[in-house]
């Protein structure tokens, strides 16, 4: 038997295989969302999953939070396309071991996300199984005052912007965060997005998608990586760095953003998103691959080195 | 701990507690397919969960025949609209002892349904983690030529149709079924059809919820069930009738429709789907509830007790 290899091999064997009509499908797998001419208007779609112990430990997370998860990473999808969502379906595979009562605080956990972000619970699929918990959405969003931002439009010269403060959300932040859907239209008012995607599998992880996708390079300053005070905490526990906890940790659901130098500047001084942050971390250059500046302005290379699922230790970082 | 209900308590409560705007969701939980309205056109939406152990066992069945199943299920349920498939998105749970040879096949399985019924997949979501196979998909269709076909429209006096023969999918066509995307389009240019639903749950189930949801009774022909080769060889391996099988076995991924007599006696008798066997089986009358009536003329009610996941058993039927 070989052994399973990463997510985005298989994923690259999908799109290899499939020959989509871009009169249809205007942006197929490979983006955070698909997009879909439907006659007078297009749709974006998108799907996620959760497995228990994979994504989330009940030991840790209350069902109502799960629910709440499991909705979240689908809008921050549609954040990340500066989409507006539209309505989203949901289903899950129950431990048969669980009550009534533990399955409608999952879905009260997904209409806590659906009502804060007004999408709406359309439909959905309930099984019981004797196996861990699974539950999963599927999104439909649409273009909104916007064409969608793609993973792929980052050119050279253009700067990276990142929402909020990095790492150490397995502390709690990856069950409670806010999908970036208002502060996503909001730069997209302001701004001219090139190139945007959400921090789910971690900066060094997604913005090595935006460069491959785009075809370019980027690098990244060391001492401008936002560090969040959860990486701070984390970092004294367990040895590894504040940095290195910000740069991989994953799920922090903040958006990345490549804009030409200009509106990087003016994004930055009017900060569009008032209390949360909005940081310059990088910039991206011709080439490929993804460099990492030190404080002393040694360079090294930066690897994916998030949270990936199925990879070859079978495991998930969060 | 209460015991886990029926999977449509569960869904009855998120209808209790779920708002919907009528004007942005036309058609909520409780159909075959969501109805959402895009500004310019409406899309429906649905999703569908296959479990290891319940929904197919990998003993018996391929992971290219699971994969096919996994999106024919839901194309199933565009068919119970008579809708046009546009795209569709899947998500998989591997377990972590399968190789990338199996997952690969999985994807075959998707793609062969996508290209037969013209439903691309434009995106996904693959996960491993140390359980059994998890595999769902959502889909995305469109109303094309003619109103969605709901649930709710049958009323008293209509006559019910069923396409094809029914019982013991279990014996293989389970994983192999059409679903009734030409067919169910091609009955809706034929006749105004009322109301119609796929055959996932069995016919005593499926039958229920039209009668539910439209507030009518219906009775049944016990001797006009089309009962298929399969339920008559696994009555004689089990002791249960052909009959049984035929009305609580469930997915056999049929049509069943409510039309005026008027277009049901024109129907049967033009039958536009060719081979496919099209029948009368029985009636909407005022009240609620299902009845059938024997062959000597007896009536008795027809409960519900096909293919339910999610009940206090824990179990599934195939």
């Amino acid at each position: 038997m070989t052994e399973p290899k990463g997510e985005w091999q298989l994923i690259d064997w999908i799109r290899g295989r499939t020959r989509l009509d871009p009169a249809t499908v205007p942006i197929g797998p490979g983006d955070d969302m698909a997009l879909v001419d439907l006659g007078e208007s297009g749709c974006l779609v998108t799907t996620d999953t959760l497995l228990e112990g994979t994504h989330f430990r009940l030991a840790t997370a209350t069902p109502r939070q799960v629910g709440y998860k499991a909705l979240a990473v689908s809008l921050s999808d549609a954040a990340a396309m500066a989409a507006e969502p539209v309505c989203a379906v949901a289903w899950v595979g129950l431990p048969e071991t669980r009550d009534m009562a533990f399955a409608e605080q999952l879905c009260l956990g997904l209409s806590d996300a659906a009502a804060r972000f007004g999408c709406p619970i359309v439909g959905g699929d309930v099984t019981s199984w004797p196996h861990p918990l699974a539950i999963g959405t599927s999104l439909v969003a649409r273009p909104a005052g916007v064409a969608p931002v793609r993973r792929s439009g980052a050119r050279p010269g253009d700067v990276l912007l990142v929402t909020g403060d990095l790492g150490g959300s397995v502390l709690g932040r990856h069950l409670a965060f806010v999908p970036r859907v208002k502060e996503a239209r909001l730069l997209a008012r302001a701004a001219t997005l090139h190139a945007m995607i959400d921090l789910s599998d971690g900066l060094s992880t997604d913005l090595g998608h935006v460069a491959r996708e785009s075809g370019v390079a980027a690098e990244v300053e060391a001492a401008a990586i936002p560090v969040s005070a959860d990486a701070e905490r984390l970092a004294r526990t367990d040895g590894r760095s504040p940095l290195d906890h910000a740069l991989n940790d994953g799920e922090d659901f903040e958006l990345l953003l490549a804009v030409s130098p200009e509106d990087g500047r003016r994004l930055v001084e009017d900060n569009p998103l008032g209390d949360l942050r909005l940081t310059a971390i990088g910039r991206i250059i011709e080439g490929s691959g993804v460099t990492i500046i030190g404080a002393d302005g040694e360079r090294r290379s930066l690897e994916p080195c998030g949270y990936e699922h199925f990879r070859s230790d079978g495991g998930a970082s969060s």
